[in-house]
């Protein structure tokens, strides 16, 4: 038999995310049945919400419990099929797993081009995934941003956040992203053309950021909740609106913190929207954000970024760092090629 | 000279407010200038968000400060007039203040009918002032209800929301209200109309609350803030809407607590748009509340209460219970007839 190795959850998180709150087994592969495939995973990517789902209830992400594979989103490689929709070859998107191998009902994967022009099937996990999805219709459908309007993004060098700023630009917006540390934040302006960055971890972010937003913000695409969405809320436009992706500040703890200050009064004062979504309500229209997102990205007006860890070994490590912010763009467990 | 009585704001108050933050003086009555006219005060209406309007500039009452006349709109009788706009003897709403007499530019007073069905002129300060104004643009504009949906409103025996609750069963709703208190919640449903009542004084208000929204809730219209907003945002319905109104849990002390938890986790979760509003933006549609109210009251769907307290000197003492939660419906203190 082929060799399996997987990734399972140890133990559940008390406080924060370990490593050691990992374990890495081998099993035999699986084989599949009727109707099903077999997938070679050959990249895993990890995002911050993953964590919420290991706080279990609270969570869309279900309920988290020790000795299962740790779930995850995968581009694989057909190994053996039971369908002729998925033939022998196929590259995929399916939800593998930290795991060498795993078997899925052929319905239950999507196949995905290649060697036409997305080049690293990674991108399929990034920018043509979730996250690229999510950028798109957030930005898009929930903040509805218009030519010359100010669009904020926090964790704006992360996974969604790279994408949603690089986007608002692409709708003429003035875009402002908050980031951490001076790395991150030169590269939100020097490379993904950005208008201002600001750093949160800086000991001046309360002037900087008020500096990097004289007309105040129409639109806040907040990736964090907490301390950035205060700040935020202090700076909304009179009936702007606030586009709730993802509380990546509350999400390393199994104690997280209240909402910030001036939730509701702030919002009443500033006659601002704040509405939450999940990328998955939009699945219909999946393909229109896919056509136009490989428009820019092929037009050089999107530049994804890949931020890889090598080895299925190294995901505990690469979902920990990404935690602590460690990660630009996409973070990517490359496992086989 | 005719004499005129003021309470003026003594001191700021510093944590809960007191009768003590305010002191009654007696000056001269003012004279009106041209193109002004001299009000004579008939009562007032006070409303909690003048709370928020204590604590400087955290509100959109502007800052206050010690010494100067308390702020409030009352409905007056016009005693002399230096515009033919406004003649004398008019009924008018006019920002008058805590005081007997005050002097206003014709263009700035509201004249209001009388012996029309009105009734009470106390009512222009109700359901036909800003009060009624506010239930019904919240609901209908920024809460959009559907027949047979779920609407939830907090402080709903107030004066904003227990005209909510009857403006949602006219739309066809299921009324659920939070109130503190047995009394109010018996008032909301034996006589008000609301489909279910909740405690949120009472020990067993969380099992309480879970049974009055079996469906749970499709709208909360939220007056209250804090920890009813917290309930609540665990009883949303997938695609739900909360109408953010009023912070009166918030609103007397000089130290306001944190947002909620879950802000905004539960909003993704959820899908949830959370929106702030402010009556005055819908000045332009107001005659068309009024047309629509005036029905309502004239067929006995609506039903206006009134909370009253006699003699301007009575004023603080009205404020103080207030915001301890005293009234039912619009807080009126009668200061002459």
């Amino acid at each position: 038999m082929t060799e399996n190795r997987q990734i399972i959850i140890d133990s559940l998180p008390t406080d924060r995310l370990e490593p050691g709150n990992y374990a890495l087994r081998t099993v035999d592969a699986p084989a599949p049945g009727d109707g099903e495939v077999l997938c070679r995973t050959l990249a895993i990517t990890i995002g911050a919400g993953q964590r919420a789902g290991l706080q279990g209830s609270a969570s869309y992400a279900g309920a988290p419990r020790a000795g299962i594979v740790m779930s995850g989103t995968a581009v694989a490689r057909v190994e053996a099929s039971n369908d002729d929709a998925v033939p022998l070859g196929s590259l995929v998107v399916c939800p593998a797993g930290w795991q060498d191998y795993s078997v899925h009902a052929a319905a239950k994967v999507r196949v995905v081009g290649e060697g036409d022009g997305v080049g690293d099937p990674a991108h399929h996990l990034g920018v043509y995934g979730t996250n690229g999805l999510t950028a798109y219709f957030g930005l898009f459908d929930v903040g509805e941003p218009k030519k010359g309007q100010t669009v904020l993004v926090s964790a704006a060098a992360g996974s969604v956040g790279h994408l949603v700023g690089q986007m608002a630009k692409i709708a003429g917006c003035r875009v402002v992203g908050v980031a951490g540390g001076e790395a991150k934040c030169r590269l939100l302006t020097e490379e993904l053309g950005f208008d201002a960055a600001a750093d949160y971890k800086s000991p001046s972010f309360r002037s900087d950021f008020k500096e990097a937003t004289p007309d105040r913000v129409d639109i806040y695409f907040d990736n964090t909740g907490g301390e950035v969405l205060g700040s935020a809320l202090r700076r909304m436009k009179v009936g702007g609106r606030i586009v709730c992706c993802g509380v990546v500040s509350q999400y390393d703890t199994s104690k997280p913190a209240p909402g910030p200050f001036g939730v509701p009064g702030l919002l009443i004062n500033f006659r601002v929207r704040m509405e939450g979504f999940l990328v998955f309500d939009y699945a219909k229209r999946y393909p229109e954000a896919w056509t136009r997102m490989r428009e820019w990205v092929e037009g050089g007006k999107l530049v994804p970024k890949q931020d890889v860890f090598e080895g299925l070994e190294k995901a505990p490590e690469a979902f920990v760092d990404l935690l602590a912010g460690g990660n630009v763009g996409t973070r990517i467990v490359r496992v086989a090629s």
